[in-house]
């Protein structure tokens, strides 16, 4: 059985959590916090998370995960078959994580957990990330989903990036990164109110606690 | 045919133009220096280079072309048809973008263009540089190659990232990022030597001092 090494607070965790729950998989959760510990990077080169584990090993990095669950399980398609439509929705990942949600990621520490992070760090993400939505605005279908008529990956990348960007956005530079785009607003609402997107999200909660009590013991 | 719009001197380009030499494909260059022009936004959603143009319209972002080549056009395999293989591959590629293509990237302008960087943002590539190699250290097999005993698209990114994140290291912090793993060394080194490779650096020289003059229009 596939097993998913990850805990339920991560936004790239819930990724892959999701789609094996949207194709219909049987998986295992194994609470697996990374770090740079020797055990963890036994688990994860760079002890991040999630990872899958497969009967041969270890798979890391999101995005190749769920290529890798594409291509080896059954279950509703979340990519085209298609190859130009296909790359349209993998390039659509990519922007999302390299233009929204690594420049986001880079002011959490002050958005969430109250640390403060540098202003030569918050200036340049607040650039990338206005950069990087006009790039969702330009490429993103929303009809209604992310890269057109079906869910697909970006829908994923979509709903756990923007979230926490927009709370980028709004808590450290007072924008609402949406604002001109209603239809990513409306489908984002509605990607959250998925009836499995629902049980992620009770896992989070369930486990934000403990999560937060961890980061405030490492402060 | 193919076509691949980008300049010379940009690193992204030449990995997918080694790759489409390496596969013997016939492809035709397109200069195009992207940015955030409108035109060049029709080309590319965030204004990035390359971008391959293919009958069906365009494909932005490296890592989605270098699939997308894989899957539909003929020659040398770069990418494992077994699926986990594949996937050790394609960890190997985000890794080395996501953790030393990146942070090293964020040093660009004060390593080779004179423009400072901020402090705050070099502390932060310098730490995040460390761990990415030593991350590359515990995945990478460089026997001889990246990921093994083929050449394979994690060669791309090694070899046309790499060198800017030593050349990084080394004006910025005095480091030589690579100095614990001789074979990762000598690999970058055979790397840059193939045939194919020496056209793509001799391109780059080419355009160069055109390059640089723009830059220095920009300063």
């Amino acid at each position: 059985m596939l097993k998913l090494y990850g805990f339920s607070v991560s936004n790239y965790y819930n990724m892959v959590k999701l789609a094996l729950m949207e194709k219909g998989l049987t998986f295992e959760e194994v609470p697996f916090f990374a770090g740079q510990t020797p055990a963890a990077l036994t688990v994860s080169p760079r002890g991040k998370v999630p990872v899958l584990g497969v009967k041969q090993g270890f798979i890391n990095e999101t995005s190749v995960i769920l290529e890798y669950i594409e291509q080896t399980q059954e279950g509703t398609a979340l990519l085209p078959a298609e190859p130009f439509q296909r790359a349209q929705v993998l390039a659509l990942c990519r922007e999302i994580e390299l233009y929204i949600e690594l420049p986001a990621r880079a002011c959490f520490a002050e958005a969430f957990f109250g640390m403060p992070v540098p202003e030569a760090i918050k200036d340049k993400a607040r650039a990338e990330l206005l950069l990087g939505v006009a790039s969702l605005a330009r490429h993103g279908k929303f009809a209604p989903y992310v890269a057109g008529e079906s869910f697909t990956i970006a829908d994923l990348y979509f709903m756990y990036s923007l979230n926490l960007a927009c709370g980028v956005g709004e808590k450290l530079f007072g924008l609402d990164l949406l604002a001109e785009l209603p239809a990513a607003k409306a489908l984002l609402e509605r990607l959250h109110a998925m009836p499995n997107a629902l049980k992620v999200a009770a896992d989070r909660e369930a486990a934000m606690p403990a999560f937060m009590a961890m980061i405030a013991a490492k402060k």
